[in-house]
C-alpha cells in the first residue's frame, strides 16, 4: 500500500488542538509535525501543548520553513488565525515548499473577495509547484455556503437564499464574547460595533461571493447590519451576567444584491443561553426557487468540532485537486473519512522537499 | 465567447419532456437533439412531442447513431429507461460517439453494485474517448446518499445513518401506484411483492454504495423490506380508492451492515393521500456520530422537477469530470445554474464528430 499522507499542523489553539487529535484517529494519516506561533510552545511535547492525555515524542517548533524541509509534508492545516493578510505570509511559505494548504482562516474561504491581489499570487504559487491551497470551516465554509450550493442543485430556478445560523455563544470564552457584545447596553454596543470593537460574525461577504459564484450572480453590493440581542431576562454564565435590558449577544445580518434585487439573505444571531427566552438554535436554509425548499439542522452543527472534522475530511480532496488556489464549492463533498485515508487519494502531489 | 455546450435528450416521456424545457430555459446550453424509443414519437416536431406549447422545428429522431453523428452533442441526457441493462446499449452508443453522458436510470447512480463489468466496460469506453459518464437523479442520486455524504462531512466519526424520504405518491400515474401495491389488501400485497409486483423504491442498494464508497466502509450484506401501508381511513383519488385496511402504498426500508453491525437505515414509505392520517412528508437524514446530526426539508423535495433539476446542473460538472464512469459523491456538488452555463466550463471535453 501507498505511504500514508504526512500532515502538519499550524497552531495550538483550541481549534489545531482539535485537528491534531483528529489526525492521530484517523488510518493512513502521519502527524509529521506541529507549528506554533507562540515563542512559549516551542520544544513543548506536542500532546502536553494540545492538551492530550500522552506525551507523542514529537516537539512543537517555531520554525516553519525548518519543518516543512524536515517533515516533507504532503498537506499542511492552518488554524492559526482568521484575516488573510495574517494567513497569507504562512501559506506562501507552505505552498513554496511544496504542501497542499487547508487552512481554516475565515477570509481563506473566498480569498478573493478581501484581497483578489493575495489570492492571485496564491493561485501562482500553488500552481507553481503543482499543489493546492483551499479554505473550510463550518462557517464560512459549510453551512451558509456550501451546504446552500449543494441543495441548490435540485432547483430548476434559485429566486433568492435565506440562511440563518442560530447558535448558543455560552461555550466560548470572554474574547469571543466581547467580539459579540455580550452584556453591554444597547447604546455601548452601538459604539462598539462603530469602534470595530464588537464585529460579530467574520465570514458572510466570503459566504455570499462562494454562492454567487457557484450560482453564476455577480454581486453588486453587499450589506451587513449588527444589532444588539436585548435580553429581557436576567443570563448569568460563569463570569458573565447579562441584566435585562442588556445585549445577550449580536444579531448580524447580510444582503447581497443583483441590481436592486435581493438574492442572498444570511442570518446570524450569536447570544449566551438562548434557550432561556425560548430561543430554538439550528441552522436553517430557504431557497425560493422552482421547488422551494426549506431545510433544517436542530440543534445547530457544533462549530468546533465541525470545524476540526472539515479541515481533516478535506484532504483527500485537497491532495487530489487540481493545483491552485480552490473554493470548497469546486471540489468534491468532503465525506467522513472512516476507512484508510490512502484509499481515497487519486495521485497524490505535494510533499517534495526543497523549496 | 466560447460555443454553447450542445445537449441531446434521450426520452420523451415525462422526464424527458421535463428536461427539454429546462435546457430551453439555460443560456449557454443548445438542445441539439431528441431521441425517443417510442416509433410512433419519430418525425414529430420537439415541442409537440414534449408538450411544449410551440413547435421548436425540430424533428423526434428513433436513430441515436445519426443524431450523434449529425448534432456531434458535448453532452447528452438519457431519460429513458430505469434499469442498467436496458440503459448500457445508449449509453454505449453515445460514448463511441464522443458525447459525455448523464443518466437517470436510477441503476446508474452506481453502476458497480448491479453488474461490475457493465461498469468497468461503460468506463473503459468512456476514457477510450476522453468523456465522463454520469448517472444522477433526486433517488437515488442525491437526498438519500449524495446529500448525506455532504453533511458527514461536518462529523469526526459516523456510527450509523439513517435517511427517511417520506413522500406523496398522490401525483403519479396508474403504473406507479400499482408498483406500490396501492389498493391491495394486505394478503395481496405480499403475494405481489413475492412475484416483484410490488417493487416499492427503485434504488436502495445504489444509495447505500454511494455511501460506503464515500467514507470507506465496506458493506457485507444489504438487507430489503417492502411492508403495506395499511390505511386506517378511506382514500380516495381520481380512479383509485383505497378501503381502510387496504394498502395506501408501500414501506420500503434497507438496513446495510459491515459486518454485524447496521452503519446505514434506509426508510421510503410511499403512499396516496398521507396528509389523511397526519403524516408529514419530508426527507429526513440522521447521522449517529461526533456530532450527531439531524437534518429536515420539508415537504420533500419533489421527485420529478428536482430530477430534470439535477440532469441539468449537472451537466457543467460531467463535461468538466475527469473522463471515466464517475459517481456523484466524486464530482463536485451540481449548483442551480443562474448564469450564462458556458462560465462554468473548463476545457470542454466531448462533441467530437465521428465514432
Amino acid at each position: 500500500m501507498r505511504e500514508t499522507l504526512r500532515v502538519v499542523v499550524l497552531g495550538t489553539g483550541r481549534m489545531g488542538a482539535g485537528i491534531v487529535a483528529l489526525l492521530l484517529e484517523k488510518p493512513g494519516l502521519e502527524l509529521a509535525g506541529v507549528f506554533a506561533r507562540r515563542r512559549e510552545r516551542g520544544g513543548m511535547d506536542v500532546g502536553e501543548a494540545v492538551g492530550l492525555e500522552r506525551r507523542l515524542g514529537m516537539a512543537v517548533t517555531n520554525d516553519l520553513a525548518r519543518l516543512c524541509r524536515e517533515a516533507r509534508p504532503h498537506v499542511a492545516i492552518q488554524a492559526t488565525c482568521s484575516r488573510l493578510v495574517d494567513a497569507a505570509d504562512e501559506i506562501r511559505s507552505l505552498l513554496d515548499h511544496g504542501a497542499n494548504v487547508v487552512s481554516i482562516a475565515e477570509e481563506m474561504a473566498f480569498p478573493r473577495h478581501r484581497s483578489p491581489e493575495i489570492a492571485a499570487e496564491l493561485d501562482a504559487r500553488a500552481l507553481a509547484r503543482g499543489v493546492s491551497v483551499l479554505g473550510t470551516g463550518i462557517n464560512p465554509g459549510f453551512v451558509l455556503d456550501t451546504l446552500v450550493v449543494a441543495l441548490s442543485g435540485v432547483c430548476q430556478r434559485v429566486d433568492a437564499v435565506l440562511a440563518r445560523r442560530v447558535n448558543d455563544l455560552s461555550p466560548y470564552g470572554p474574547t469571543v464574547l466581547a467580539s459579540q457584545g455580550v452584556g453591554l447596553s444597547a447604546q455601548e454596543f452601538r459604539r462598539a460595533v462603530a469602534d470595530g470593537v464588537v464585529t460579530g460574525h467574520h465570514g458572510f461577504p466570503e459566504s455570499m461571493q462562494m454562492i454567487a459564484h457557484a450560482l453564476g450572480w455577480r454581486l453588486d453590493r453587499i450589506e451587513q447590519r449588527r444589532e444588539p440581542i436585548l435580553s429581557s431576562v436576567e443570563r448569568e454564565l460563569e463570569g458573565v451576567r447579562v441584566a435585562p435590558g442588556f445585549a445577550a449577544g449580536c444579531a448580524h445580518t447580510a444582503v447581497a444584491y443583483v441590481g436592486e434585487r435581493a438574492v442572498i439573505e444570511l442570518v446570524h444571531p450569536q447570544q449566551v443561553l438562548p434557550q432561556l427566552e425560548g430561543v430554538k438554535t439550528g441552522d436553517f436554509i430557504e431557497i425560493s426557487g422552482r421547488p422551494p425548499l426549506r431545510m433544517s439542522i436542530r440543534p445547530e452543527i457544533p462549530g468546533g468540532v465541525a470545524t476540526a472534522a472539515l479541515a481533516v475530511n478535506v484532504l483527500p480532496e485537497v491532495v487530489n485537486a487540481a493545483p491552485g488556489l480552490r473554493v470548497m464549492t469546486e471540489l468534491p463533498a468532503a465525506a467522513a473519512l472512516m476507512g484508510d485515508v490512502r484509499e481515497h487519494l487519486g495521485r497524490v502531489r505535494g510533499g517534495q522537499a526543497g523549496g
